[in-house]
């Protein structure tokens, strides 16, 4: 079979792992040939590919990112962009496609698929949010990033009795926050799941303090918003281009708690060294099941589907449901968990 | 209520994350007050305690190995042995036990349990081999350690066109070689499951060889065997004290590989930084939650049970049942995604 | 002789390495007892005090921070301030005193020694910006920490063909800049010593684009600054409080460079975690070797001298000299060696 | 000019740093033409080449290992070797010679210059061992793999109160194991350079014991020996090939340690890891600066000399001075600061 590829959506560590497993797999094991569409959708609609073989593939497992490129394009906010997608796969007589990406990507893999295109997709996504999948690779990757930071940090908020303000991906889930935070033995958690009550963070900080315990790491996810009306916060949240701005929140709380509390605070957002650099062992593992998966799902026909990880089995699972519900954090995990630790 | 624990077995990344939560759940959740008993089940025949309060906690999340000291000692092996236990639970006025241990020390804690000793069990294998429970906390952070050391080997393979042989921890199974050998990007993965024909591996690296892949990792576990008959490895296998000796089979291999291929070929074994130091992220958060778990169903009275994860949940399995068969790789793990990248 | 120890400024990795280093020295081969001072010269102003001996130095190497905390606090200027250091220095019987600490703190032992106070330095700054000693402790491992981060960068830089500009420390010398710039393939690296034009900027990443280099790295240290007239930063250089504020110039200059060549480009400071946690093996033994040195020159008698490094053997110099003058970038390094690897 | 360049003897982090250096200021700035030798010396005797430019070394910098292959062949040592190195410089059009290596591939380099040959020579050993330089890149990433490593194992060590032997590299000189020594905190260290006692080190770890420091990592050169006649090594020096065997002295030293003390006794061997894989941030940076001064040596027809860091500069020293002279570790270094931490 011909089968083309594509990655979009934010790179993530794991991309080039899952991109060297089905090409690997599917070149020694089906005698398949492979076409990369470059930039995700973008590639499909400009009809730009690039050649991708396992010697293309040699040494591409440890690296972060995607050879192939990535972008956000989305042929149905394209005019004409449907009918260049469909041309471009039949001018590169593309028998079936393998689409990894986040929401976005599958969800319009999912609409192609019932215009007839055969398409599988690979969940991705770093913030660990897509519903239809246990887990996600690069989550731990940027979990780990993240947690060797909040490390570092305890030793200078130590020496310096203050609180530090670290905030971490996760416009709408907080699995990020809620991991490192229980990892790196965060004070207090700030997830999108839950508001927050700027008197409740304080409280809790003051609490801290009482017992003699003057060192204190916040952990917030980006998409963390306060109860409505307890905190202003609208002039952080874009930036000069109206990009949605990494690090809104963080630089309202941390001024905020020193304000009400008198506690020294400060601010690190640790932002893209969350989702660059070689992914983790346990996310080239998971990201190299997924693309021997995928190109086991091209040859069984199982297309409009998605792998999945579930009870530490790769199982396939309808794409239309896959992108439909967001995965928030389970809020034991937040609560009886990580709330343990909390003042 | 009163609460014992203990760490037996060899140590493990985690175990400390795994006390932490147990103390700082208990003492501040439900007013528990707790018992250190040291080294393992050998704190318990000798009555050797250490104090354990939240205090004491403090700072060990992030460090390996085990505050209480750990232990191969069993209290069914020795004269005596189960009644001195019985005799210090009575005198240290232990209401529960919590043993955090393999399948030795939570096989004893199931026999004491019939003896009437209410206890949970924490499943702790760095070899992720224990049946009842999907993955066990340590065997990343193993997982790791090994495959950067692989990355490592790689490049000086490459620099020299050399074969290099890298042993890791498994006696009875391959899960740390299969893991950090797929993560790892290996030529060949050998484990105790399906022993090996060295003419298969020597063929494989000569096909490699003919595709101009003149370098090779070769990753074996320490518990795997060649088929019978085909290469003698008894003398490797025990030190001059009769110990169970790190890296037997590695050094037998490795010359065998090399007269047989002609390719240089070299030995790295990793052993015991394998199972030190800091835990991942993901471990931390796993042996967080066992802690969490674990004090949990000490006050629900779930005794003779052991705590686990099946599916992203924390489950409850009967010891019993946790500790009789061993948890082998998934072949088609080892077959499937493994084996698609072997020549 | 009894000895007081403190340590000011910022933290910085090697801090205990240092403490221990002095403690185990003075205390077994000269039989020396300590006290620690809390929070630098706070600590002597206010008579705060510390236990210091082998045993509260256990495991302390490997940890970043200092076990004696820090602060900015300078008796000079404080009502009384210095009568109170002499007060507390003879209340509690101090022969001899080190002082770990960067300009202004070795500035203040420098006056004391004027006043009598027998003490010896240990230069210490994260910046590498003393004069006196070819390199201080602390530097080396922030450099490796921004060396790291800009590894992920290039990654997800590449993925998205993005400039992304990196803000590192370095207030009034570009050292880490510069090398973590030329450890990390930074496309331009921005320093305090030489004010930038930001058309010059621009240019260098337009011609790199025009050769198929679509990822840029731009390393600026936080001091840098734009040619007089050429770029308005006013605003971002202080936060609300007054601080001077960690990432005022990447902030500027990123829409900046997206402004002027059209091209996406993002931000990440790296903020404080480059002055956390555990040094590098390298900063371990430079800090090792300072605190030996600093306890040889109390009992030689060296005081109102600073230990330091040249042509890799420990020497002293006069802290007068050694707090008088910046260390600045050689320009060889910046020209010859990293602006090689601009275009 | 057209230059051509080399790699020999063992692989070490850094050499890539070292060619892209070269590669790029000679194209950029010089508009030099580059020419690759394989494996060394080797690729000269048997005329084996390949391309290098500026797009060859994209992406190397952070590569561990040689893009150009490496080996050990000496020309003096093979029929006609000389007379087929000087024909391939000859028939490839060579103007000068960049060799990178340590004593044998640079004493080569010094006996080539004498028959006419135009080389610079850029030293390389990851043993720290060669005189002329101040320091050698490679070493500093071996001593942080190896303090890596020792942190991992006094976690274990100490869970379980066991003595670990840990060999690292270093035959002939024992900064490897002093660096990492110092920086792990080790109990005791033993090179080369002094034959040690096993009666005194056995001693030493009694009255560590007697003082309830029950764990202890010893840190042992591969390249230390006994006193003679105090300890039998002979069996341990060699494999069944003849190759200096990786990892002797640790396997002789640690069950001798466990028989005369009764202390549990452990062994690792670092091997091939700490040699290979990424650089440091120092050795990147030191690399790149050798890199740019050998390029600029070749154009100021500096020939038959070095390039060498001394008091952070880089200077040029001859050759024949370079390589004739084993630098070994510094008495003070081994005994006043390393030996303040033994019992």
């Amino acid at each position: 079979m011909r089968v083309g590829m594509l990655t979009g959506g934010g790179d993530c560590p794991g991309l080039n792992a899952v991109i060297r497993a089905v090409v690997r797999k599917g070149e020694v094991h089906y005698g398949d040939g492979f076409v990369g569409f470059r930039d995700g959708w973008k590639g499909l609609v400009e009809d730009r590919t690039q050649p991708l073989d396992v010697e293309h593939c040699r040494g591409i497992l440890p690296r972060g990112g995607t050879i192939l490129g990535t972008s956000r394009t989305n042929p149905y906010k394209i005019d004409d962009g449907v009918a260049r997608v469909l041309r471009t796969l039949e001018a590169r007589e593309v028998d079936a496609l393998v689409a990894i990406g986040g929401e976005d990507t599958l969800g319009v893999a999912h609409r192609l698929a019932a215009e007839g295109v055969r398409v599988v997709g690979v969940p991705k996504t770093i913030d660990n949010d897509l519903s239809g999948t246990e887990v996600t690779f690069g989550f731990h990757t940027a979990v780990q990033i993240a947690t060797e930071a909040i490390d570092r940090l305890h030793t200078t908020a130590e020496s310096h009795d203050r609180v530090i303000v670290c905030e971490v991906m996760g416009r709408n889930a907080g699995w990020i926050a809620t991991y490192a935070g229980i990892a790196g033995g965060a004070a207090e958690i700030l997830v999108p799941e839950e508001p927050f009550h700027i008197d409740t963070v304080c409280e809790s900080l003051k609490a801290r303090h009482a017992q003699g315990r003057y060192a204190s790491i916040v952990v917030v996810a980006e998409g963390a918003v306060p109860v409505a009306g307890t905190l202003e916060v609208a002039s952080a949240s874009t930036d000069q281009f109206g990009h949605p701005r990494l690090g809104g929140i963080a630089n309202v709380l941390a001024p905020e708690i020193e304000r009400r509390t008198g506690f020294e605070t400060r601010v690190t957002i640790l932002g893209h060294i969350q989702r660059g650099g070689t992914p983790t062992a346990y996310d080239r593992v998971l990201a190299t099941r997924f693309g021997i998966a995928a190109i086991e799902a091209v040859h069984d026909g199982a297309f409009d589907q998605m792998v999945a990880l579930r009870a530490d089995r790769i199982v396939r699972v309808p794409l239309g449901d896959a992108v439909t519900t967001l995965k928030t954090v389970d809020p034991d995990l937040l609560h009886d968990v990580a709330g343990s630790f909390f003042s």
